[in-house]
C-alpha cells in the first residue's frame, strides 16, 4: 500500500475507506434504466456523502436528523405540508425557482407561488376590487403588461392573492369564504388597476419541528408583507411572482427567502381625505404601487 | 454591472442569482447560538443548494421529491422507520459509521448496526448456543478478541445476533421468541467460541417508498448474508461490526452497503458425519468460521 506524502497512514486509510464507499454507492445506480433518475440520484449521493464527510457528522447527529425527519413527516397530511415548509425555509424551493425562470432581460423575476393559491378565483374588471371583504387598508395596485420587446400585452390574466390585514388567507378561516383573490385581464394597452387591501407581514405555520428548528438556530418565522401574482398569456412564461414593500423590515429576513430587490415596491400611503384615482369613497388612508409587468417568451 | 468575459449577460445575472441566494440564506443562519448547529445547518444548505444548481432540479421533481419523502414520513411509525431505511440504501448509514469508526491500525472495520439487536439477550457459557431454536445450518464461531497491541482480551463483552434460515429475526415474528441471539465473554486468553446458524440472505422491507425507489432504480433489495457481533471491553472502543460469507453473491450489492472487505469470512461447509469441536451430535451439514477480533483503544 502507498500513502501520500502528507497524510499519516491511518488518515490515508481513512480517507481510502470513505471514497471507495461513496464509489461503491454511486456503482448500485449504474444499471438505472432512466437516464435522468440515475443523474439525479448518483448527484444526490455525491452531495449527500459531501456533507456527512464535510462536517465529520457524529452518530448521534445522524439519529437526531432521523427523528426530525420523522416529526416533519408526521405532522404532514393534506392540509399541512411540512416538507414544503422545510424546503421553503432552506432556500430550497426558492432556488428551484431560480433554476426553472431564467434569467431573460427585463422580464420580471419569478418567487415562491406558496400554498394559498386557489382555482377558480372570482373575476374582476378592470378597476375592481380583489379584497372582496378581506379586511385592511385599501390599497390601489396599476401598471402594465408587457413583453420583452417593449410590446404591450392585452388580455394576459392576472391572478392575484393576498392575506388580510391579520395575516390570514381567506381559506385560513373556518367559514369557506373567498376573499382577498382574484381574476383580471390586463386591457387594450396592456394596462391593468384594482383595489386591494395593503399587504401585512405574517408567519409561516411555526408550531411543529420546522418551527422548532427556525427557533433553535434564531430565525423569525415571519414572512416580508406581499401581494401574490401570477400571470398568463399566450406566446409567453407564466410569471409567478410576489411584490414586496418597500421599507418593511422583514425584507432581509423573509423566511422563505422570497425577496427579490426588483420585486420590492413603493407602496405611497396616502393620507385621509386624499382623492383616488377612481373617485372611490375611502375612510382613511389608502396607499398606492405600481407594478410594471415584463413577461419573458414562452419556452424560456 | 460586468460580465465575465465567457458568460454571456443573461447567464452571469442568472448565476448571480442563483448565487445570491444561496449567500442570503447561509446569512440566515448567522446569528445561531450553537456554533455547531451552525456549521451543520450552513453545510447543509450549501450541499443542498450545490445539488438543485448542478443537476438544474425541474419543478415537477421538486414536487416529486416532496412527495417521496411525505411518503416516507407516512409509512413511518414505532416498528417501521422508513427514514433510516432510505439513509441506508443511499449509504449515509454506513459513511456515518465510517466518518465515526477511524481507522486504526489493525482494528476490526465497523458496520451498520441495523434494527434488530434487542438489549438484554441470555448469557451463554464459551462454546454454548447462540441459535436457542432458530432454524438453519448449525455454523461453530470461534476467535480471539485482542487490542491493536496484540495483547488478548479477556472478558470482552460479545453480543451477537443474526435472521434465522428464512431470513427473519425473533423479533420479525409475532410470537415474542427470543432466538438468534445471545452474549458471552471472551475466555482468559480473549478467546471466545459459540454455535449459531449459517446466516442466510434477506431483504430489508421493500413493500414501502424505499423499495419503489430501489425498484426505479433497478437494485435489489437483499443484504447480503451475515451474523452481527457488538463488543465492548473496557479501555477499547466499542465495536459493532458483521461478519459476511465469502462466495455470497450478493457481496458487491448488499443493498446498505455494510460489507467490508476485512469482513468477509470464510464459512467452511463441513460434510454430514464430520466430527465437531466439542463433540456435538449434528444431523447432516454444519459450517465454521474464524473471526479474530482486534479492538481499537478507546477514546479513537
Amino acid at each position: 500500500m502507498t500513502h501520500s506524502h502528507t497524510a499519516p497512514p491511518a488518515v490515508a486509510e481513512q480517507t481510502r475507506r470513505e471514497e471507495e464507499l461513496v464509489e461503491r454507492v454511486l456503482r448500485s445506480f449504474d444499471d438505472c434504466a432512466d437516464p435522468r433518475l440515475k443523474e439525479l440520484m448518483q448527484a444526490l449521493v455525491r452531495y449527500l456523502h459531501g456533507f456527512l464527510r464535510d462536517v465529520r457528522l457524529t452518530e448521534e447527529e445522524w439519529q437526531k436528523g432521523i427523528e426530525f425527519l420523522t416529526q416533519v413527516g408526521h405532522i404532514t397530511d393534506d392540509k399541512r405540508q411540512e416538507f414544503i415548509l422545510l424546503s421553503d425555509t432552506l432556500g430550497a424551493s426558492m432556488q428551484t425557482i431560480a433554476i426553472n425562470n431564467e434569467a431573460h432581460g427585463a422580464a420580471t423575476e419569478a418567487t415562491v407561488f406558496g400554498p394559498f393559491f386557489v382555482d377558480g378565483a372570482p373575476r374582476i374588471e378592470l378597476g375592481g376590487d380583489v379584497a372582496g371583504g378581506a379586511a385592511g387598508e385599501p390599497c390601489w395596485v396599476e401598471g402594465t403588461v408587457r413583453d420583452t420587446d417593449g410590446r404591450p400585452v392585452p388580455g394576459a390574466r392576472l391572478e392575484v392573492w393576498e392575506a388580510d390585514e391579520e395575516g390570514y388567507y381567506d381559506v385560513q378561516y373556518d367559514d369557506d369564504r373567498t376573499a382577498g383573490r382574484a381574476h383580471l385581464f390586463s386591457g387594450p394597452d396592456g394596462e391593468y388597476r384594482f383595489w386591494a387591501v395593503t399587504p401585512t407581514p405574517y408567519p409561516i405555520p411555526h408550531d411543529g419541528p420546522v418551527g422548532r428548528m427556525l427557533d433553535a438556530v434564531g430565525r423569525s418565522p415571519l414572512r416580508a408583507a406581499h401581494l401574490h401574482f401570477m400571470v398568463t398569456a399566450e406566446g409567453c412564461r407564466t410569471l409567478v411572482t410576489h411584490i414586496f414593500v418597500r421599507g418593511d423590515e422583514l425584507l432581509e429576513t423573509d423566511t422563505v427567502f422570497g425577496v427579490k430587490e426588483s420585486l420590492v415596491k413603493a407602496f405611497e400611503r396616502q393620507p385621509a381625505g386624499t382623492p383616488t384615482p377612481d373617485d372611490r369613497a375611502v375612510d382613511g388612508t389608502w396607499s398606492k404601487v405600481r407594478f410594471d409587468i415584463v413577461l419573458a417568451p414562452a419556452g424560456n
